[in-house]
């Protein structure tokens, strides 16, 4: 890993983004056909947020948030801090005084393998963070890292300007260059499963309206009348 | 494992099933003597609900919910679905669309030994899920498992029928031939817990409402004075 | 280990402690030196809670409750309940009745390095309690422990009457000897932390606030303009 | 839990269990339908042995091992112990004074979910344990569990009389009503993966072996040349 | 994620594989700068080998083989198959028999994010896995995947034709156009290490050696003399 | 925590070690009372080595070994290297190049509450490390850290100059005061475990030897014959 900052990177289409950030995690993660999706430790430290935004990434070093704070001249309003870690680790990298600095920037919230502290200050102030945990560990800033290059964030490799979508069901990563298209699946995905919502309400079941009965059946599910019959 | 469907269950006593969810479940984990209690990480996927019913369970494979879809027929307004699988698995396999069909169904609520999805939707229609994760990772329909065959969910072993007790303590399996006895049992240790808060409320210590002091002396516990006397 | 129940301990300085408590763990744990922090796994049962107070220290075996008995009538009005446990245990150690009883005593709130049940009441009640795990499992009254001696919870070597600092952040411990001075700086460092917050909130750049762009370069971070540069 | 023994179990057909004990866990678990697989954290304390034999079952309490000396009275020559516990809990509930005593029993081995200690003393003797931790903890003779009811060992109900197979790929318990068929379905299974290995040595691949290629095609697998054309 | 096999893929450069090879693990790592090592739950099923080789990429379903299936045809001599799961998995997706045909087709061993099943066997036939699990849970053959994209396996991101490299330490992969001046730089380092053993092992101490006594001092180091000058 | 070395340490009786390090661990935990046996996750790199000496501690921050470069100079023939940690961190602090140089100074081994790299070398120059993790992942030198202070390691408060008893059991830590006392009572609870080993041996079973049978009634244990009868 060289130390380096990049500069300019290129960010996902604003429109598409926009459709994302209403759509939220699981449409997105289904319409981008499953994949990238953040491992499940990655949890919002305070519950009801919804954002989407380009990704400004920062690899650091475990303990070390040096990283975050050069990375911050790097963001753009919309943008979304994506904090990946050489090591396995939980220290608190990210408190309310860098979610001051973010704020003001105009960052729509942050998404940090490692930890965060100060967390009802940043609530109160409706930043949100995504952490693998919450820790007041503090750390220095002693060693370099990099800023704007590829970085792996809770099991997915990402790409500086991709899309962070980010919810109370976790966060995906839709790659830029797909954002648009699936941006597009999603909406189209999010209109059907109206209708469906719509049906099973009314207590059709899923069996019937999925026609699987069939497949089940050559599949070779048996039913039996009582346990007895197993 | 044989893929099967089993239509008719013995489902618990309802008038105990009533009284069950009613005292929730460390006491009506304590009334069956501490036992199956599901480990720890089976939570709440929002806090407050409290509930309880005769659980329909479902065997799964990992990333496949299939036999969720094939269970939902056969539940009854004030069923719970267990739902357990043949490996750790955090995958996503329920959402809103199956919390809607449930609710349809009247069923109270889902444990399922995996991840659970849409969770700000299942919170806002008050479906309750306790779940092991939360991710919004897709799932399959390809493969079988079973329905209403005893299954582990949790560390816990569940017979179709058995009653599930849910709540922000987590969840307890009462066998249903034994709700009755438990439920009786369970409603005596209350009102007893009623007259032991107002005494301690009051003060009094339980060293002395319980008669611990002899028992601690003759065990070995000795008393000093200051740290230097150990 | 000694069976033994220390009566008289050395309590941290109470102004002290009352500054502590409006300081909050993260900087507390900055002004002692960034040290005797609980691991990130001790979490509280509700949000909200903050406070400190003078350490009464449990060891307890794996699965007993004893000792907590024994140690409420070692409790001050403004002291905290630490326990610790010989083994990684999550049963239920703690519930409402044992909440009734130390509030009667005026306890502060407690500290338990293995389960506690009843959360649902305990918020209710408004008692505060931090724990590894919240399990509805019950315990025995078997073996003997020791109260008020040094115990390690969490990771933290507590000696009774260190000021126990804990809020959404997690739980610190602040040595008895070090807690005025500590709370002097901890005190100055939120002074200069409100100056820092207002310059960044104006959207100065931490990297000019805190001088950072030299060190940088002297380390070898180094800036490019585009992905492919690097 | 009713803490009580049961002396009389209903051991699986003995030449069952020596088909199966030759097969190991690997083939036992396919041929049963891969399921009752137990967790992957039970592992061997030590690698080579590969042993099978009607399940004698435990149910303790955390940190507490007076029902394993209550249960060796039960164990017959050529059976396994199999020990759940009420709570996950790690400690050294079995050594080699117990180990001692099984062997002159001439019990086979011993499952655990818990700790083992004196590893390289069980090892020189060369009893097989398989357990979730090592760990030196002492533990206690204070609290009744039960011995012969079934019990959930690892995420598997073992009932009493269950065989168990366990080798370097872990533990897996076929029931005992269905220990004839699964050998018999194992014997062949064994004989089948004869053939493939040696078709498989000889350079034959299983796309071609298995037919998978059509069905893949009919998936949707596509083939592309270079990197750049996905 | 797309269903694709790309069948050209760009081999890093085969003599800085075997320079890589005989330098290990820590070495590479060292010499790529510290990065790009998977994380340390990764394990050898066995110890004492040590392999590299260029990476054939595989990402698999939970609970599903068939991808492994595919990708072994794109195997060529000297080199290794990296398995990525979509998610968290520990089922035994790999055993002797695939362990065989990837033997015949000159491939050197297997790093798979997932369990692994028939270690005896595989220790015997002298094949090297490095997996996060040991399990005999098999697997279905129903859902597609992809070979030779790049996949994230134990948090690093192997673009197809990396170098792995792995031993008893673990796995690092090598981007391969950086292969042959990480080789280099690797051989440079390990000869300066050789002098560096020999300095060590005759007493010299690494504080003399490294001169770190002067920026300790600077850095605030204090020696005393006694536990009570602390 | 003040960066600061201690020079002159209270190292426990020799005769003591030399007796405990016979005893190994689970002999002298039980001595000591069951306590103060680190966490479980602390393992061995390799298994068979048995040591015990007294206590050379080290608080380092993750990713950082800086300070055991530092503490090796305050080593004498026959301590043990005790290293605790800030965070929870898995990185390779340890290596071959280190442990060529506690080799030279005498030192027995090492116990850490992070990672080890270089376990093959390790393992060949018979130098024996306990550590939570083996990884290869590199450290800086950066920031300060302490020697000879009081360190929590894997749950267990070290105060320089306690005995440290380590071997595939794990590894326990006995206060230095109490190393006289604890080394005779495990020497004689050796003596009595042979005796009783022998009886067991001779098919002697455990609840005669210890006369469990009365109190297992008293606490209500009952026998049935078979199943039904529960």
């Amino acid at each position: 890993m060289k130390p380096v900052v990049v500069r300019n990177i290129h960010r996902a289409d604003s429109n598409a983004v926009g459709i994302l950030e209403s759509l939220g995690v699981s449409t997105s993660h289904e319409a981008l056909g499953r994949s990238n999706l953040m491992k499940p430790y990655m949890r919002p430290i305070w519950a009801g947020a919804s954002i989407a935004g380009p990704a400004v990434t920062v690899l650091a070093q475990p303990g070390d948030n040096w990283m975050i704070h050069v990375a911050i001249e790097q963001c753009q309003p919309g943008d979304i801090l994506v904090v990946g870690c050489t090591t396995d680790n939980t220290d608190g990298m990210f408190g309310d005084l860098l979610g001051t600095s973010l704020k003001a920037r105009g960052v729509k919230g942050l998404v940090i393998d490692a930890g965060c502290r100060d967390v009802a200050e940043l609530q109160q102030m409706g930043f949100p963070v995504w952490s693998r945990a919450i820790s007041a560990k503090g750390t220095v800033k002693a060693t370099l890292g990099a800023v704007n290059i590829p970085v792996v964030c809770a099991g997915v490799n990402v790409i500086p300007g991709d899309v962070v979508v980010a919810d109370d069901d976790g966060v995906v990563i839709i790659p830029a260059k797909l954002a648009v298209e699936v941006a597009q699946k999603g909406f189209k995905r999010r209109e059907d499963e109206d209708g469906k919502r719509q049906k099973l309400a009314s207590g059709i079941l899923g069996l019937d309206m999925y026609n699987m009965r069939e497949p089940l059946a050559k599949a070779g599910l048996v039913y039996v009348d009582n346990p007895e019959d197993v």
